[in-house]
């Protein structure tokens, strides 16, 4: 079982990004959330965003969080990494979901630096890709056929942004999945570039994390009876 | 379970490459078969190479199929990829380890190259470094803590290479798996470049490979009931 | 008016790429050639190939030609380098459409650099994507929401290869239009990576293409005549 | 006709990165607006650089605007964004040339940021050399052969910064003119990276920007019509 | 001899990235000028930070400034820039090291940036790499063998953070200085990635740094007289 | 004194690509030999270019080589490679300078992917610009104010191609040399683009080229005493 983060500056960007990815965590056992760094405010409309947010957020069975912050003021400073550091912690996580650093919006610029600060230490992160993206290289895939329909669900859940926002538009986000999938040789797909993506083959035997503890040490004479003289 | 197919212009090539990780996939319990194109007879040494090639095979859990192309030869001509397509049909596979494609030797280069097309259709397609590697941006990572051991043993089976040349140093892919390890922020790692790399988050319900086939189509009017009109 | 030469290494590959403009281009009375490398004689089925060719050729408007090269032998060699020279000439190519030269087909990477070859005095060259092409990473786009289905109406005059080739997806391809499109903030789009690309912005007065000419140097004169001493 | 917009950090910004293609755009008959985020007031000498910027406008035909943003404070936060937003309004730009992302000058990093996200929804953005970018790697160009002369006029308005900045070098504006010309394939160029170029080919019959208005629908029952069941 | 300036951000960053190229540096005969821009108080543990810098320079050879500015609040903004620009000056630096640009922790991206502005007119600008530093594609290489256990003697000075850092291990700097060597076909190597990197190939004659000055115009006279008419 | 190597796929590539730099290891009191693969014999005119490239290698007091491999033909074969070892073995080179990899021409593509095969063990390839070159990010550069008027007298020796080749046009290489000096912050450049390029800081001490020998392990030692245990 794995736990994962997934980080969005805004309400709705999860969704866009990685929401059909979260179902096929879900579905795989795994304890999801999700951390929605501003409230959106900025967005069209009147509506509560933090209630379309959780519905949202219920629909792909995942824990909702709130970063606290201010719609189009983020900026990846040392409260912000703090931040995120916080609910790193407190999820447990070992699987980072966040923005691509090259975006034209400049919170999800931020919320991609801050995270990658925060998860300095964690081996998976990954990163998907918004409305806004600019340069973007996918190179892993989730196969998201059997959750394409959460995902939109999930996405209808953001009425507000699906009416009134350019940038969401749920007929090219099927397209996109669809356009991925191909490059993915299989049906639909969301994409992600990896700043780092440890795969797990096999529960291995005594795994250490540091290789200079005690056990570390065992293995270097192991190595060193090995190399040539 | 997994169908590995991890091909190699040469002997010693996919043991330097990624060994540690064949042996991660043996433990497993995945399947894998190693496909050796040349005899590398062109190496230093007159020691047999394939009694080294068969005894490396052995110590990694995995078959060995031979290409029979001529050391120093390769090109990525139809024939060679007909070839190699004809070794993913037989294996089976689903995940293929190659050469990366940019690499200062010739055969090196024609395996990625011929290796690319012929695998096409696959979803899983991951590039390894070699000494003679150029520029190498990997992103995907192999815990391999717990097998570099294994890893330098199957490698010392190539004693002649070992021996004689220049371009095979154990202590330097001990560092390199050291160095990778580092980056992916656990003790010791294989690196690799993935050109596609699907992700299995769980056993996906009823996975089609063509979104068109009669399945597909019911999903088409789900989808389609969703999108805004 | 625009004299455009289309590159394709088969049968399909132009109108899978570049399809939906090349008939902006004839709509815009442009003169279009196609120029068809190989008769994609080692594709799936039976069918007559060129026959597929020619009535697909017709509904875009566009002259077609053959290279009479054989399928999956493509080299860029001085040979199809001069082939396609001849092309370039005879149809006084001023804007040169070919396959991205990253491309797990050896064919389509033959093409790709042969005709960049051949075109090396040409001011204009973009590449357009296959669905073996590997890392394509597009900034200039076509509008083609208005000629959708007429790429679709030429795409299924190769019917051969709609039915039967796994590579040639009819809803991937739409989807891949809507993909760029929403990436070009337009409707639908196909999508190029320039090698070069001169934009016209107006018939620029008294245009010279080599600056050494007698007119050229008066214009070093004023040059001269503008910078500090 | 067109309408542009090139945006500056800088007086001499503009005319140094894109004077001449400003100058082959009122040639054209489009309209040409300049903005210049801020005063340049800690550039060297103590001219009225207002003024130079005037004179300099003038000679390339073009509206100029004030930012009114302070020298070396740029950052691209949301006040920027709005403010170039509204300058994107009141010209009505469909084409935005602007400073390339990766600059050493921290003001020309910011504007390029801050006009991507202000023009999120434009087609055409255009990124322009300075003599403190970084990387770039230009592949759109245009031939400013006949407008060479031009661009030395506008930047000699500038004398404070020609006479005192060791940044400012016209001899060199010149060789780099030439040296694109070449890799253009033409005599005298400016190159351009594009974030995203869409051509015009031709006015398209009924063109939408939103597919999925009622238009748009039509077409979707003619693509399905085409697709293979 | 050269003026040789090291720009870190935290105590410890130099003597990680480039400690041992320093030592070579001042083996032959150059001077060797630190900058570490923060104090490094957010660092783990509660050592005399500075006392630990002034140690680690002392066993380098190497001249110490202080920045003076506040861990984990760098940023590239105008005063940065001042204070990089005043230690260029008063250590008359015609080389620079600096982190690398793409770099998880926020300070070593400031300083990256702050560099690059400060350096704008240095012809010698390499970046290192920080156990942080995310894509790095090194192509510049000092041979450390010489100078590897110098560089750990340097390191050991820090006591507070091999202790304590996470990021901070010295078994993986001798592994990537292996991994680096073996890329640069050495023994041990330091990597940099340069911005910019004149080589010195012999005293040229006569050289000029500005080519408009009037020996640059007498250069001109000859080029003409040797160009084609 | 460096033994320098020059690779060029034909009589005036060198000349044209780094003829500057050459002078400038002349006057260093650096050993010079030019390869040159071909004889150009597919060229434009009727002159003897045997002779004209002996007339030039004589003004750049170089020692020259014949590879005596026929123009338009070259391919990175193993007989290319075996050829090109031969003269770095000869030479005694430990610097190479050949054409960059990403060209339109398939002899300069050939001739540099053959010299990073025959290069391989080397510490310094440097990678030079030709008039066909396409994607080209050079970061190291050469001074060559006071050699800019010998590299033209070189290539004037090129009569027959100055003469009538396309893409051979002096006032286009003076204006690159500008170009490149403005990004290097010096006057005239020739520019490279590294695939690896070990510094001389000074004469180490003891230097040796693999660690695993008998001076090796003692580092080995003292590394491992300064280890944290």
């Amino acid at each position: 079982m794995r736990n994962v983060l997934a980080i969005g500056a805004h309400p709705d960007d999860i969704e866009l990004g990685c929401g059909a990815t979260l179902l096929a965590h879900t579905a795989a056992g795994d304890r999801v959330t999700m951390l929605v760094l501003t409230g959106g405010e900025q967005g069209p409309g009147t509506a509560n965003r933090h209630t379309e947010q959780r519905s949202a957020a219920a629909t792909l069975g995942a824990s909702l969080r709130w970063g606290g912050l201010v719609d189009c003021t983020l900026t990846p400073d040392a409260a912000t990494v703090k931040l995120i550091e916080s609910f790193i912690e407190e999820s447990q996580a070992d699987l980072v979901y966040v923005h691509a650093p090259d975006d034209s919006h400049q919170d999800h610029r931020a919320a991609a630096a801050a995270a990658l600060s925060a998860g300095r230490r964690l081996s998976r992160v990954l990163h998907y890709q918004s409305p806004s993206t600019l340069s973007f290289n996918p190179t892993v895939f989730v196969d998201i056929t059997a959750h394409l329909t959460g995902k939109l669900v999930a996405l209808k859940a953001h009425a507000s942004q699906v009416e009134l926002s350019a940038m969401v538009e749920p007929d090219a986000v099927v397209a996109s999945a669809r356009h991925w999938g191909a490059q993915a040789r299989i049906g639909y797909a969301e994409a992600f570039a990896p700043t780092r993506m440890v795969l797990d083959l096999a529960p291995a035997p005594g795994r250490r994390t540091r290789p200079r503890s005690s056990a570390g040490r065992h293995d270097s004479e192991a190595v060193a009876a090995l190399l040539p003289r």
